[in-house]
């Protein structure tokens, strides 16, 4: 087992990248409840599309040969032999001298090779008179011009967005396959914890907090969250509540027991399990510190802090992207900006600092500035629009520096 | 009535943009499904956060007067009465001379007014040596200090991100009032379509992309959808349909029906209302010409071309940040990207352009280039990774300017 004590954030970043995908299962969904999934597999379709010659315009399907030589002064005449709407299947198959009206995306009857426009045309009951020649191929869309049968039309691994959905709905894909969610354990431990929305808290309880915000952050980050509640603090109880978690999900987060002082449960369950691979206990990180991360053959288990905005810290900065990148959505990168700072932004040397700013417009342009009221309530994130990361040795950022600007997820 | 044939896209999008928020009703959520609403009122805690005092470090609650003199070469010691960890409820008031074990976040004692740190203290049963002396309040939480009762803790409007979901979640709120989501009426009109998962397509028949697309598309700016299914392309089942989505929704959205030929049945549909406050037929916009637009008293029609690829340009560029701003959600500007252009991007003049493009690293940067294979299909859109828009003037966008850049949502 590789046990590391107190890492520079940095490392412990590289490590959780290093990490290979976990594994996912095959699900098949609902297309309309697959935008944001990833494909399991390459995705041909079964049809053409169009699977029918249809029209461009509204107009009149003709045999081409037939208005050869019509023009301005030249009209020739056709005989009208059915009206087609869009969604009608035509009857009448065109002999020479026939034309059939069709609207737009109609499709065009057997015989037919071209679409003169109705504004080239006039009729009279059932004559239509043309003033234009059509070359065959005009305004005809042709079987399999948008997709074809058997084309491959999206690849393993992509994420379903918008235009993807289209893509497959046009195809009358109802049902596709997709890579499941990674699923994530989530519990918070602690005794004075209650859940939110029970009266009359005693002295010595607190809010669990940590449950309300990290389930929506999680479920976010594309995960699905299986909530196994409030832990009480000891032994037994936490180590029944993770191997739960371990045998159920792929992640197990829970906040509350890192402390350093007699409370510090979890890395004693953790220490406990016969196949960790690795361990890490604390990380060079303001707030946030005593973060402890375990991967136990393919599971991983993540205890963050009890304070909500050092367990907000600490699932920002490390475990966000350690989601994403399992659920298949993009990085927070794509999400990030890269922003002017505003005024001088101080940071403790010797820590890498999770800092909670707020943008604000100046010269017309958006900057970033510091908090002035900094504490480690919640409060203090609830007043930011975001946040930055500040390196370890930088005691300093200084006005006019560029920085990644985060918005919080 | 004011009537509005073929405006430009920057004019459609001011009237948009000058349409007041649609009034939205209360209504009381779970905390737990608040995340992205709005909050209808200003939010008062109930309760102190926290509403116990409490020690932030591990260590013994004290009488900051017993400590007083002590130092390293002068050890003094106390009484352990009692050990409380965190959650628990003191029973015991310190007298002089005494003092009690504190948990971080434990409860402290009555008649306590302070917290020497563990690292300060030997114990022996119960006898607790200290080696430092601690002023009143030292490593106490007080009452109130992260917020008080009665604070305003969040402003009518607000919407809850992660750390407002905290800041609710630390005062104990179970239910939100949040501001309802604007409803919109979603259908698809046209004979030829036929809903996604149907088998055996017939002649004529193609599936309706736009359902499943436009449907994820109106969620994701923050609102809901009451999908009223596959309208009959003839006046009294349009009027109908549109009728109960005037009546039961705020915004009624509908795809097909505004192709210049003979099925043009939107527009006189729309026409027929008593109380047509604005109709606008038409916009300088490729792909998206035909959208029709219609204020009646206070609910909004849109009417988006059929094809999925002009129906989804219409639908990015007017729509999403009209629903937005009605939802609350942030216009899309906030997520969207200043870029360089990577290749010169060819324009019609005299049209408003939506451009699919596509993002590629070129000397290390993300830059725009555009999509070669362009067609009126879904599959561009597909290739693509978002989209730029270009002026109704511009016929050329040259490489190494700036534009910005917005994802599909």
């Amino acid at each position: 087992m590789k046990f590391l004590k107190t890492i520079e954030v940095k490392k412990f970043k590289d490590i959780l990248f290093s990490i290979p995908r976990i594994p996912l299962d095959k699900e098949f969904i609902p297309l309309d409840e697959s935008y944001n999934r990833r494909l399991y597999e390459d995705i041909k379709s079964n049809i053409d599309v169009p699977h029918f010659r249809k029209s461009r315009v509204d107009g009149y399907a003709v045999i081409a040969r037939d208005t050869f030589g019509a023009e301005e002064d030249n009209i020739l005449s056709l005989k009208l032999v059915e009206k087609i709407e869009a969604g009608q299947k035509p009857t009448k198959k065109l002999n020479n001298g026939e034309c059939s009206y069709v609207a737009t995306g109609a499709a065009i009857p057997e015989n037919a090779d071209a679409i003169i426009m109705v504004e080239y045309t006039e009729i009279t009951r059932d004559k239509v008179y043309i003033s234009k020649a059509v070359p065959p191929g005009e305004n005809i869309v042709n079987i399999g011009h948008d997709i074809k049968k058997g084309e491959l039309i999206c690849k393993k691994g992509q994420l379903i967005d918008l235009p993807t959905l289209g893509m497959l709905a046009s195809c009358g894909l109802k049902e596709v396959p997709v890579y499941r969610k990674p699923i994530v354990s989530l519990m918070s431990t602690g005794n004075e914890l209650v859940p939110v929305g029970k009266e009359n808290l005693d002295i010595g309880q607190i809010y669990d907090v940590n449950s309300t915000v990290l389930k929506k952050a999680i479920e976010n980050a594309g995960a699905k969250v299986s909530y196994l509640g409030i832990i009480r603090d000891n032994f037994e109880d936490l180590k029944s509540a993770i191997d739960r978690g371990l045998k159920e999900s792929d992640i197990v987060i829970l906040s509350g027991g890192t402390s350093k002082g007699e409370g510090d449960l979890g890395s004693e369950v953790l220490k406990n399990y016969y196949d960790v691979e690795i361990l890490i206990h604390g990380v060079k990180m303001r707030p946030g510190k005593p973060i402890i991360f375990t991967k136990i053959k393919e599971k991983f288990v993540f205890i963050l802090p009890g304070f909500p905005t050092s367990a907000l810290s600490c699932y920002y900065v490390f475990i966000e992207d350690f989601l994403r990148k399992n659920s298949g959505l993009p990085l927070k990168i794509k999400n990030s900006l890269i922003l002017e700072i505003g005024e001088r932004i101080y940071s403790i040397v010797g820590r890498h600092e999770f800092k909670p700013v707020i943008i604000r417009k100046d010269d017309g342009v958006d900057k970033i500035f510091p908090i002035k009221t900094g504490s480690e309530a919640i409060s203090t994130l609830f007043k930011a629009d975001g946040y930055i990361e500040i390196e370890e040795l930088e005691s300093i950022v200084e006005k006019g520096e560029k920085r990644r600007f985060f918005y919080f997820s």
